[in-house]
């Protein structure tokens, strides 16, 4: 057990230094009452903020710290990605119990970080009976990043890649003894879920493409899908999704945390165009004009997904 | 208890609306993937970050969530002023339990974000077994902000206003029993502990009278301008220090959560400029060039303030 400033002194070392390309001469990172930044010169911001909790939102018993560290700050970074924007910088807040190695924890948020070049620039230490790792973000765009309101009838609907992988990961795991290995070929799988890849190439890519709505597969597809047509008035007609090898198709639907896109837009020339260097998308659908009609082939599909009780 | 997407439309209602002035066009706040904002147009932005976590910061048996709302946003907003900027926009990301009174927290929340100004656009409601309020703000400033590191012997030393009467309110309520009245006398000791104000106008003012070092007084004095001597690499002596009425000369020195501002400056007669519309702030001492000598009168003053183990 060590003190806070004595931890953050630590911690620093785990964050990317701040002689890095883009650190402008006057900024200030760790260590003051708030981090110094030279205001972006991009015409659009956007901030985002998700937590990541012990017991909720992953279970230590299955997960490393330094993975939560990583899901903490890519869960941030693919809201980011979803809006068509390209990360700025990350504050992060960790309220948990006196022991909890810290190290690894911001290990894992370091890796992330540098990967993804969204450094970790301030936030907060502070004691709490569970350990609760809350993260904001800013991000910039040259122009207006993509809602999840501008969904129109007619235009195809898009994901980036297949769905599932994270939910047979945990399922995988589950079905473990604890920590206990998995079988090789299933490692593809467990990774998809203990360190899940933003796509911020493919949203900017996206929105390149004209893309007209976009969210990221967070809760499910059924539930995300569900927001983005709610948000644009409009319903959609699926033919069926990519399913990752080894998930079941229950799990491509309903699983979340599979941090793809999805995305809808007018001209598909325009969206091969735009993720020529890219993995290609696959359309997976349309969007119609009646918002009560949300089907895969003849089946409704359910906006189920994780919702937290208040 | 109600659903997470319910719980959002709801507090949307204590949030400041949308089109209040500051909001531009094309600008989204609350329901999407990330709030949507102009790059603001001065050139310097700071980031900063708290969290609150009730048994930790505050006990709910002795504060109102109302309370807790506001203190979570103020005591970001006392960063934010501590670098003598303007506040911008907060995320707010709250975990707790189920049944946690929501409206009551943003009543608290919206209150703060209304009267100074920093509208909460984005964030995450998340469960958790014991409730953690996580605030990230931005602001901006139109010159350097103040950082903690800038005081150099000669430099006065600035506070501005009175200390103590944060933790003499809380003395009074632990005093009584829960949350019994305490005596009429006392309330503005209670208020100063419950709804602290951020000293937004004399940061500013501070910056203007060419502060070389600010920071808040959170920690406590002796902690908190520990870390600024820390990072400026003097030492200081101090004659004595403005007591709130009904505080002692303890709680002053080392009680923590004032939220008031000490700044280091070279020309007093610039700080009485600065400040020619505020409440003047009192002289309490001087930088010294060596690090070692931090005294009140002849006494050491002790660096004794809260730190959160790890």
């Amino acid at each position: 057990v060590t003190g806070e400033f004595v931890a953050i002194g630590r911690l620093a070392r785990h964050l990317p230094p701040q002689t890095v390309n883009g650190v402008s001469r006057g900024e200030v990172w760790i260590g003051d009452d708030a981090a110094v930044l030279r205001t972006p010169t991009r015409p659009w911001t956007v901030l985002a903020a998700d937590a990541v909790v012990d017991g909720v939102h992953a279970d230590l018993r299955l997960t490393t710290l330094q993975d939560l560290g990583w899901k903490a700050l890519t869960c941030n970074l693919s809201d980011v990605a979803a809006m068509g924007a390209d990360p700025g910088h990350a504050l992060v807040t960790v309220a948990g119990p006196a022991g909890t190695d810290l190290e690894a924890l911001y290990e894992g948020l370091g890796s992330a970080a540098t990967i993804y070049g969204c450094p970790v620039v301030g936030g907060d230490l502070t004691n709490a009976p569970v350990l609760v790792v809350s993260v904001a973000v800013t991000g910039t765009a040259d122009g207006p990043p993509v809602l999840r309101s501008g969904g129109r009838a007619g235009d195809g609907i898009w994901v980036t890649g297949p769905l599932g992988a994270s939910a047979a990961g945990l399922r995988l795991l589950r079905g473990g003894s604890g920590r206990a290995p998995v079988a090789p070929e299933d490692m593809a799988l467990v990774d998809a879920h203990a360190r899940p890849v933003p796509r911020l190439a493919e949203g900017r890519a996206a929105r390149a493409a004209g893309a007209t709505a976009m969210i990221d597969v967070s809760d499910g597809l059924g539930a995300d899908l569900g927001h983005l047509a709610d948000a644009s008035g409009i319903g959609f007609e699926l033919d069926e999704v990519p399913v990752a090898a080894g998930a079941t198709r229950a799990e491509a639907l309903a699983g979340g945390e599979d941090y793809e896109l999805v995305f809808t837009a007018a001209d598909p020339a325009r969206v091969v165009d735009a993720f020529a260097s890219l993995r290609r998308p696959t359309q997976i659908g349309r969007c119609v004009g009646d918002p009560q009609r949300r089907v895969i082939g003849t089946e409704q599909l359910l906006a189920w997904g994780w919702q937290h009780r208040w």
